[in-house]
């Protein structure tokens, strides 16, 4: 023998996640050779002739199945032994699409988890049900917008978010822009928020996406504060810390998807939308997700937006299904197109909309409403 | 007036940062109005003509310069007011390339930080002078492997590090994937490895990638046993974490590229080499940075990975420059024409290459050095 050969103490069980690949090939044999490379990359990262026995066989992932899609692509579906993950997000994210978002030619579409994984992810903590509960609004769409423009002080944030609500909002977040900023402290603003809010019926979702363990400390001042919600950003913060806020922290999740534009697919790489604003999202318990719907100031197409949705609220082992959120430049009449599209469990998000309609924002939020109810 | 006019309380100071836009446009009307929509896209993120005063001439950025680079491109040079990041990591890089990375025209090329900004980013803690104090070797390339694969035990990936070092490589870092699995828990790993390089001058890279808090606890575990440096994939827990490693823990950090290749440039969006590779991981307090070497099982091109060179050791704000550790299926072959590439300050990673060449890995670590020595 010229070579060692590895193998593993460890046995295994039988217990297995999936997941699904786009693979670009020219050829069904091209796409093998890519599937097998793709099973070696994601787990053990070398020569697979080196290895034997429990490694060759079950730490590296499967190639389960493999099927033409046509135009160039193939979809494999490989299995992995979940003893690879350890229980923790970032290795879980590292199997799915670590090294492979590297590679052009790869795709993450689905994502299927097994037992022990959805026992140990069990996703939104509110979901669909919950947040309608926390929201006191029993069916129909929710409303919601944004505090803006930075550069505006905690009182005046504080009287925007008094006048929408007066006409009706239900969810009003913080732009994503507003950190901790000297014009508008999060405690500052936070506080000033609230005490606006008192009694309206309204909620409001604070930004919390700030460094280390200070987008915990920011989330349970929010709930200590009386915020019904609070806003991160897992592209910023890594998936890992918006699933500790929703384990840890106890109050609804809206997921922003800042600096998260880097895995839309572009070419035959990325993160498929399913996926990516869908199911990842609710793995790491997330209630409700903004992203840019069709038509807006981003290029997301309504078929990518229709698989947001689906991937929203399909059956992940289990898990909650989450509210999309469709945000990004929409004006107030593409409302009953929208409802249309995803159905009645939707958060419209409307931002400078609401603003550009005239100077009283109260009387904008109320035509907001009767357009949403109408709908 | 028919609109409010929203303006702020704050006055703001001079001090400015920029970030250099590549923007895919087919006129010049075109791409002023593209760069005028992103100045708006990653500050206020709202309607430009309802605000006036300090907002609209300070808080929105300001397109310094526009200039045709041909083949339908433009290169825009945004600057931003130090006040709208607040301090914080995730804040900074929200405005530079947030909501911009759904922008499927927008690529973000190059960072430059403020006078303020780099005394509260003082980037890598080590750079490469450090770094090679750390292993002792003053001069020319360094030589590192990673422990694989998946599946071994402690005290299997100790003996192994063991007779790399016996063959003279200097650095010795985990697989990415190992993370804190039954097969190799981190702490009995991190404890068997240190043990087995005790005396052989080689360092030891555990990959301390793992959710919230764990990421800091496993770094400072890993200095109290006596590791050398430790690895971490921002991309997995965000630049922010990486960041807090640099500046509480006090080890050289690795960074790997898992989970980043969502923003490597496809199409016309996407972050550029120069700046995802280079300047952003200077900015979050990288000494080393892995990345896919052209020519491997990655698609970089060679002016691709001459660009992240140039963006670990350009003149960032007097921020130390960073080594490049290129990898990702290399030959031992290759190794002077990656010396002419990158330099000397250059830490050449092989991983399975040192392996196929035979069972011998003490004897193949000497070859290895052997090239590297002789080119």
């Amino acid at each position: 023998m010229s070579q060692a050969h590895y193998d593993t103490e460890l046995t295994l069980s039988d217990e297995r996640f999936t997941a699904r690949y786009r693979i670009a090939a020219e050829t069904l044999a091209e796409a093998e050779a890519a599937a097998r490379a793709l099973a070696v990359e994601q787990t053990i990262e070398f020569p697979a002739e080196l290895t034997t026995g429990r490694i060759a066989g079950e730490v590296v992932a499967r190639v389960e199945d493999l099927r033409e899609l046509g135009d160039g692509a193939f979809a494999a579906e490989l299995s992995f032994a979940v003893e690879l993950v350890g229980g923790e997000l970032t290795q879980l994210l590292n199997v799915f699409f670590g090294n492979s978002s590297l590679l052009p030619n790869v795709r993450l579409e689905r994502i299927g988890l097994s037992p022990r994984l959805a026992a140990r992810f069990p996703g939104p903590r509110f979901g669909v049900a919950g947040l309608r509960r926390v929201l006191g609004v029993p069916k129909g769409p929710i409303l919601s917008t944004a505090l803006k423009p930075l550069g505006l002080s905690p009182s005046d944030l504080a009287e925007m978010a008094r006048r929408l609500a007066a006409g009706g909002i239900h969810l009003i977040k913080d732009d994503h822009g507003l950190a901790d900023q000297a014009f508008a402290p999060f405690e500052a603003r936070l506080e000033a928020v609230v005490r606006a809010l008192a009694g309206t019926g309204a909620i409001y979702a604070p930004n919390v996406t700030a460094p280390g363990e200070e987008t915990l400390r920011r989330a349970r001042l929010a709930r200590e504060a009386g915020a019904g919600a609070v806003m991160v950003a897992p592209g910023l913060v890594g998936f890992d810390r918006m699933e500790r806020l929703a384990r840890e922290v106890g109050l609804p999740i809206l997921s922003h998807p800042a600096f998260l534009g880097g895995f839309v697919p572009k070419g035959d790489g990325g993160i498929a939308h399913y996926a990516l604003f869908g199911q990842l999202q609710r793995l790491a318990g997330a209630d409700a997700v903004i992203f840019p719907n069709h038509g807006g100031r981003f290029a997301f197409t309504k078929e990518e937006c229709a698989q947001v949705n689906a991937g929203l609220k399909d059956d992940l082992a289990g898990l909650a299904p989450a509210f999309p959120a469709p945000g990004g430049g929409m004006s107030l009449e593409r409302v009953p197109e929208m409802r249309t599209l995803y159905g009645e469990d939707l958060i419209f998000l409307i931002g400078g909309a609401l603003h550009r309609r005239g100077p009283d924002l109260t009387a904008n939020a109320r035509y907001f409403r009767a357009l949403v109810e109408g709908a």
